[in-house]
């Protein structure tokens, strides 16, 4: 999917909302437990219940590997549904990966072709020659991780570099390399205030931002000083609408919390 | 495994080899691809072909998600055949993950405890509480990303922070992380001069080491500056073992180049 496209969707759908694929077998409803794949039954349900609601959707890598071949399975089916049934979503493999060149292009070929994702989120501690081979991959993104929303952030990503935050060297510096354009950017909004340094480094790349609901970050605030005139903006929830409920109205649950957020977003669209 | 059993089976062996089993369809002999599962059959014939001549095999998960569903179980087998057959073997998946707290529990369960590997390989960018749940498992080991051996690694791993190189820091800021004793770290062979300050800051620590052989490191070197008392490092060849030959006989052809380098580290260690 082109960056256009994903625009033309977010003013049509007056939605710049992303959810979260997270399953865990435990959270999930008791009755689905009964399903012959109980991890694509309740993704089935959440997708047939929210996705005229948000524009993308992002399945966490790890809590499909966490069942093995199983989950493999369930993630293959998730994003082969949605492909065949809402081919307008955008698809992000959070899967944070990357790796020396070669190596890389491995991850990037299973994710971006074979699983047929639109994005991946990768990791940029290996620098250049880790990421390009993702950003190789025409009309697909790479989400390089930049701030992301946790405690430990503050490790590494905040700390000084040449008189600079790591996080900003690391929007700088990916800027020079090959097939940019194809990049967009993890900020977490638990830093709404750091939004509007973020967007002096890169004012036209989208990010992929986690951390609002569950996490503390505030909607308004990341709007205020993230977006750009082509919105720029992705918002991520994962728990606060797929565990909204773990009844047998789960499904319905979620769409009511994402149609909250997607009638903050439209309000603030139209401003 | 523990360190201390690690320890006994170099001394055994007289052999601190690791390696790397990154399957390439591309490249392993055309006999093969008539197997039922060509990457199983490819890493059991050089796994009963080298096992008395290493200590670890170290399969890097790209190669296997790469395949999707036939790789995931080509990597089952594989890791089930190694802990049968060679339970004195040290496993490594080379995953380089790192999430945030509940979904690198997720990574950590999927590598440690359902494939039950010896250890993992972590990035260390989302910082203290994306690795701690990695830490957390009993008698495994997390191997954190310090310096790698691409050229990327000058990108952001070099850079002074704080007045020092920021692997230094994530090497000094990792001690203090709760289990730290279940840290090792990679460090790549193609800068040696760079392990005599490493071993000031981590002297007893193990330290995987890439890049000796195809990525032009020099293995007297590493030894000269990275051996401790307790040998600490295990040093990974892929590429120049597994693909000495692609006839017939590429199993022996890797024996062959496993022993060239055994021997040379048990001239190294009978020093």
């Amino acid at each position: 999917m082109t960056t256009k496209q994903l625009i033309t969707q977010i003013r049509k759908k007056k939605s710049f909302l992303c959810i979260g694929l997270d399953v865990d077998l435990n959270k999930i409803p008791q009755h689905l437990q009964e399903e012959e794949d109980p991890i694509f039954a309740f993704n089935k349900a959440i997708i047939d219940a929210t996705h005229h609601l948000c524009v993308a959707y992002k399945p966490n890598i790890a809590f499909y590997e966490a069942y093995g071949l199983k989950g493999w399975k369930a993630l293959e089916k998730t994003i082969n549904y949605i492909n065949k049934n809402h081919p307008e979503i955008f698809t992000i493999a959070d899967a944070k990966r990357g790796d020396i060149g070669n190596t890389s292009t491995m991850y990037a070929k299973a994710f971006l072709e074979d699983l047929t994702f639109d994005s991946v989120t990768v990791a940029p501690y290996m620098g250049k020659d880790s990421v390009e081979p993702f950003l190789a991959f025409e009309n697909k993104h790479t989400i390089l991780l930049a701030l992301t929303s946790n405690q430990g952030a503050f490790d590494f990503q905040t700390k000084t570099v040449d008189g600079k935050a790591l996080y900003k060297q690391v929007l700088e510096t990916s800027k020079g390399w090959k097939n940019s354009e194809n990049l967009m950017y993890v900020v977490g909004a638990t830093k709404a205030e750091y939004f509007a340094e973020i967007r002096q480094i890169i004012p036209n790349s989208f990010l992929l931002v986690p951390g609002v609901g569950a996490q503390g970050g505030n909607l308004q605030d990341v709007c205020k000083y993230g977006m750009n005139e082509n919105v720029g903006l992705l918002i991520n929830s994962s728990r606060g609408i797929i565990y909204a409920s773990n009844k047998s109205n789960f499904a319905d649950a979620a769409a009511k919390k994402a149609k909250e957020l997607q009638l903050q977003m439209e309000a603030i669209l139209a401003e």
